[in-house]
């Protein structure tokens, strides 16, 4: 158990399993199943305690159960007041540091449920006045585990802490947005040229740009918070595979409801269970909408860094606050390192949504035992956007400046404002002009006051910015 | 011009563009713009007539635009009305030979927008009793692009035609799913093992499998229609960046208004603009969605692929319709191929899923320019899906038969029943009876009843397969 | 058998497998097995004429595996040396329309092996006089197919074929490398800005930028070239599995001898062919450089398109030929369309590299039956490839332009030049420095002379560009 | 600074970059540029100290360069020497926990670098009998990264990081091979049905599939030892973009011997130093390789999971030692999590991979700034690996046990027996009697015998398993 300190007296206690004896220290909360997985699965450096939320709804899902139990008269009611005592204390966040397992893990979950199901008992198993390991009085699967199996406990527990994990991730979201936002309006007085396929297109203000940042990821929003409902959907009461094998015909339903009570979530019973207890489709599609922000994301950290780019020889439009010197060699450059380092986050988790791809596809039969993987794969990339939009906020958008000036006469030299000619003079005319003007270097304004092709006072009109950021009545 | 012949004379007509002259068969109804395309963009063996729906949406977005443009008094009635006829014509299936441009193109949409323009141009001017490149008369980008560019009318059409092809490909689903109920319901008597991590686990019903597959597959139908909405948000009247340059005030809503009669669909003008302009989130999300779909109909053909196994030494317990000869050297051998090409289709339209990604991403500033190769990775999908998911209900789904007898047999030998006598003899008695009969081949029914653990006829009654597939009152 | 018409008589013959009997048109040189394949594989637009280096490959392996039966008395020489003439025909592009199967099928490629086994048994019988259909006398199993299984002869033909198509990938990429140093040579003398993370760095000359694209791709030459030489290590007499079932023990070393004879390429004899026949490491390694060269090419075209933005409000260093019209509304843009298409073909690679991986993933067993998938994945993105590098050269490289004035001009003004002071003066007082010029809009060179930080001439020399692009005697 | 505790004293030393003051605690190694990143960059849990051979590769190159410039009179020797000597500290483990940045970071490596040049600077400013922060008398840019850029140290470190990381890849590789052949040997004559597409084919023995599992890993050997050469490649004295600025010309020949030297590793001079700062191809190839090798070792898991799949209701060829329960509900139930487990890193790795892909694209002009995801993700695909294949060795390939007696059976009643009878009795009468033995579950055997097609004795023969595993003389 790397990473984890327990203060050990040497003392042990013995527990067994199907495949034989093992000496538990004594302080430990967590059993010889948990060891087992310990011992089994030492991969990655990702923990279950790296992830309150999985482990706090590990302990709904519990208590849910042990109620449902309770009230259907299949455990005594003793037994499953301290089971859901111990999990009350575990959701305040006690004993989270006994939740050790691997993220990474092979047996489709069974080692988190047994993690939570022997942490439990024994945590009960004290509250009733028993040692741990004294499983007679509270056992880990008979009682912690009734009416259940790893195969509708592990997804529901998984599904509760995925909503409320993009749950966080919606609300820095939002915060983001908020700063677009207040930039958009602070920058709607700059005109700036819009580029089409990097192309000098038409004008448009900087704030408009920015604008359409927070409209982009608006929709995110709504995206996420509708995908993330479809995780309320739950199996508890399928056990092993969805048939409901072991348990009351009532439970499912008496189990639901206390979960939405325990919760304050809506969760819902999966109408077929068989499916639902296989069925990885709604990781997948929280995954992909996951990704659809990470794409956008990066698209827009891409845009700033063009935006920024400079200062001399870029387009330099923008100004990123510097939060860091930027080279080691070359004094005085300041580069865009949070956009950066946004991009990167976005290249993972869009990784990470292959990893959930190729890992619901390899489901078998009546299950799919890849799921700790996808949740691993999906949590760390909650973690590292909620990261990567709090950094993005606090340390670039939030500081950005415009430069003004400079957008303004990028406008006024360039060539894109033939366009706003077009209704006027005709396409045809207007691409002479446009080649013309690039050939001679001279400007549009003057080659049609030169070539006597309108007005002044009518060019005037057409070509003032204010009048080429927005649709205008044309007879 | 690959695969397509047209009869020409020899005779041809002169254009003239931004780069030059070029001369042009006088039969073509495309002009000097597609000519370019034709030459410049040579690279796959897909064109647009492969895909009636864009040629079909294109015409639709067109007559929308003279309309408005008409309504608002910007293009004489005589050549709205000329534009609107050609497009009707094409509606119709006329003249899509014409649109012969590579579905790979750079240009952001610009060639498909031009095809479109010119070879409506053309075919208006006839209509007007004018020769095909008279354009004073009927002007591609004067008068059928007016108050259009490629950035409103491209993705507007490919969201239109992506919308009715998801359509298809639902219905196509749809007729799948039945397939699998009347299978489920067929089989609903077939008692076998379900198996999770490939490991004997619990009975269940072969109809309850072939359920599952049908649920999980509504599912996808669910998800396909109410992303596919998504679709209907369109830009029309944003023109070159969403800033609406070069269009009427009134023009976007009015135009708008138009598309929602001519095609019948709720379409919707997008709120911002500039935003929907840029951005390609529909696309993602809707590739997640049809990836979505494959991912869960590749699970499905492994599965059938697992259980048809055999026929002497695998799971034998569904036969797949034989519909080719397996083996050049092995005679007799008969393999699922159905399900092997399905599969295959599904790794293609994850990998096409990766390209839509990658291509959303590399957005820049006020436009992407990548949507051509999302549009055609889209449609390549939906395309081979479509014909995959019809190839494996007619040549697989529908002849499927169980060897029931078999998959009995397996049930009545599996250790897995000693899972119903948790809830009686506990966890721990009965993974000592698993264990035993696992190392003496002995059954389970027979250990039970040596040890005396369980009266007859009440274990009788447990494991009577009946009880073993659903709930059970647990006291 | 759509985009393929031939002029049927209506007469036909009749043909039977293990399914039953079918009539055949009397003209076609394929038989039952191919139009039970034509029956169940109507996926994509893409058949196997599409793609001439498989159909020769397969003759090629069908002729090799004959002289090995005939050198081992196993067929009768007439019969071999008719099947022989029959390949050889085929080898110079006769009867490829008979090759008609869906390039996406199930079945592992036995479709591919019974399409050239009948065509080949056909054209034979011809040839001994008989009439097509008369398989005693020559027959697609036992005599076309003798000694081998599609297991074999499958991929030996399969990675023959791509063999070559790699090879006229890196002729391609050998011309546009010529067409990159070219533009090298002629560009030594433009000096420009270098930038790092879009920021202003140092100096270097606009030919050493192009030089490192030739350098870049030089190395995708050699990668290529090394990795595709693996694909020339084949299983032929494996036949079913690996074990050599039904062939003769000297078989495999002889049909590779004589298939080493008739495609004058070196291909050796797996040493493992049971771990040969499942085997697609060779596939991935080979998709793997394809897709290298997929991603060095974007970046370069996303350069050229960063390099060419503009023209007014980018960066403007070069041009790029004006290929078309860019825009339906802005007259006179024009776009760099043909990086823009190229950028889309890598995506194309990069998601079928993912098909790829996914196919192969998939493999069980002794065989990977989703090799059609991959066989036809690399294909695609070999053939879109070679299409977008010859249009790369073609219509952009050779054309490209520098506006030399310019990119000189922004290394003068710009605040980079105070990197090469960083050894004269230290890290500290250049970072100040630094720090004042982007404050002030002061030059660099004007500020040290002002601050009297070096002498007049030492500081010319050491900012005098042609100082800046390579490594100075530092004392 | 999460993760690690410094025993701090509560004082600091004032340190000062372009951005301002800092107070930096003065036990610390680093200084304010690495405090700057640590505020900065707080996105994932993985830091530079995670990757030990990071830290050890970046002294390399520092030593290295201190060495080169004191031969060149760059850096007075008693600087150099103590810089040298700090390095070699380091190598030997010392101050890893001051190597805190998080490996996912903006920047391009330049806070990586930073982390080094400071905590090179201070150790080597104790050892010349001054307090850490003096840096006047070793600076830790005019010293330690004297001659040199981020854009040379960083990827030149990297890639031997990841050299000598993949060479610890391939020795587990190769101890796993070992136990495949040791299998291999263990079951050769384990005789049993080799399948094809999931169904039966030809017989082989156990031992033939577990040594074309050995073989088709030693390929990997083959291919990391090749590509990882490949890194060995380095710009040492480009500098910035390549072209060498502020380095002398001989600066690189000289650092990249020493650099040797130091090493022990063969490194070379880029030719072409500006490509190959920019350049990642070695990146992309060798993440290419590394994700071939989770491919193979992925199937090669599904297979073993096919293999033991029941233990009554599925192959049950092969038992693999039982590691924990593998059910929370099902008593006895064991699992095959051994592979699984590696199932789910070989799509971690797939993951990565594409990660990998996706950064490299993102290159723009003179340098590829997401390198540090790139790193990043390769290190952790070859650390869950390397754990992987270990766990796979010892806790699953190692025990497992054939069930011979089962294997045997299967065979024996199989229908593919026919195979060995196509070239005495033909394609076709072997055809029929396949369909005549699976319709009527007759052998293969009787009927051949029934229908008097063969003498016993020759049957007997062709049939007897040991025959049926190899190739045989055919006449």
């Amino acid at each position: 158990m790397n990473n984890k300190n327990f203060n050990l007296s040497g003392k042990t206690r013995s527990e067994h399993d199907l495949l034989g004896n093992m000496e538990v220290p004594v302080e430990y909360y967590f059993g010889i199943q948990t060891m087992r997985a310990l011992d089994n699965f030492n991969i990655s450096s990702s923990r279950l305690y790296h992830y309150p939320h999985i482990i706090v709804a590990l302990s709904d899902v519990k208590a849910a159960a042990a109620e449902a139990n309770q009230e259907l008269g299949l455990i005594e009611p003793i037994i499953a007041k301290a089971i859901v005592q111990a999990c009350k204390e575990i959701r305040k966040g006690k004993y989270h540091e006994y939740f050790v397992v691997d993220m990474i893990q092979g047996g489709a979950g069974t080692s988190v449920n047994m993690n939570a199901n022997e942490v439990i008992a024994n945590r009960a198993l004290e509250m009733l006045g028993h040692s741990k390991g004294e499983y007679t009085y509270c056992h880990p699967n008979n009682h912690v585990n009734r009416s259940q199996s790893t195969n509708d406990t592990y997804p529901t527990a998984m599904k509760i802490a995925l909503y409320r994990s993009i749950g966080d991730l919606v609300d820095t979201l939002r915060n983001l947005i908020v700063a677009f936002h207040e930039k958009g309006k602070k920058f709607s007085g700059v005109i700036k040229m819009g580029r089409t396929q990097l192309q000098d297109a038409v004008p448009m203000t900087l704030g408009q740009e920015f604008e359409a940042f927070a409209a982009t990821l608006e929709e995110e929003v709504l995206l996420l918070e509708r995908n993330r409902k479809l995780l309320l959907e739950i199996n508890m009461g399928a056990t092993a595979i969805g048939t409901g094998i072991n348990a009351d015909p009532r439970y499912a339903e008496i189990c639901t409801r206390h979960l939405a009570e325990i919760t304050g979530l809506p969760v819902v019973k999966a109408e077929n269970m068989i499916e639902a207890t296989s069925d990885t489709g709604v990781f997948i599609i929280n995954s992909s909408t996951i990704k659809r922000l990470a794409v956008k994301i990066s698209k827009i950290c891409n845009d700033l860094r063009l935006l920024s780019s400079g200062p001399r020889t870029g387009l330099n439009e923008i100004n990123l606050p510097p939060m860091q010197p930027g080279s080691s060699i070359m004094p005085g450059k300041v580069n865009p390192v949070i956009p950066e380092v946004v991009n990167q986050i976005a290249f993972k988790v869009i990784g990470n949504d292959l990893t959930v791809t190729m890992a619901s596809e390899a489901g078998q039969l009546q299950l799919n035992v890849m799921e700790p993987i996808i949740v691993f794969s999906l949590m760390e990339s909650i973690s590292i956007l909620i990261k990567g939009l709090q950094t993005l906020r606090k340390k670039c958008i939030e500081g950005i400046t415009a430069n003004e000036e400079h957008c303004k006469n990028m406008v006024l030299h360039s060539i894109g404002l033939v366009t706003a000619l077009n209704p006027y003079l005709g396409y045809e005319t207007s691409s002479q002009l446009a080649a013309e003007a690039l050939k001679t270097g001279k400007g549009v304004y003057e080659l049609v006051l030169e070539k006597k092709l309108m007005e002044k006072e009518k060019l005037d009109d057409i070509l003032k910015p204010e009048n080429m950021i927005k649709p205008r009545k044309m007879s």
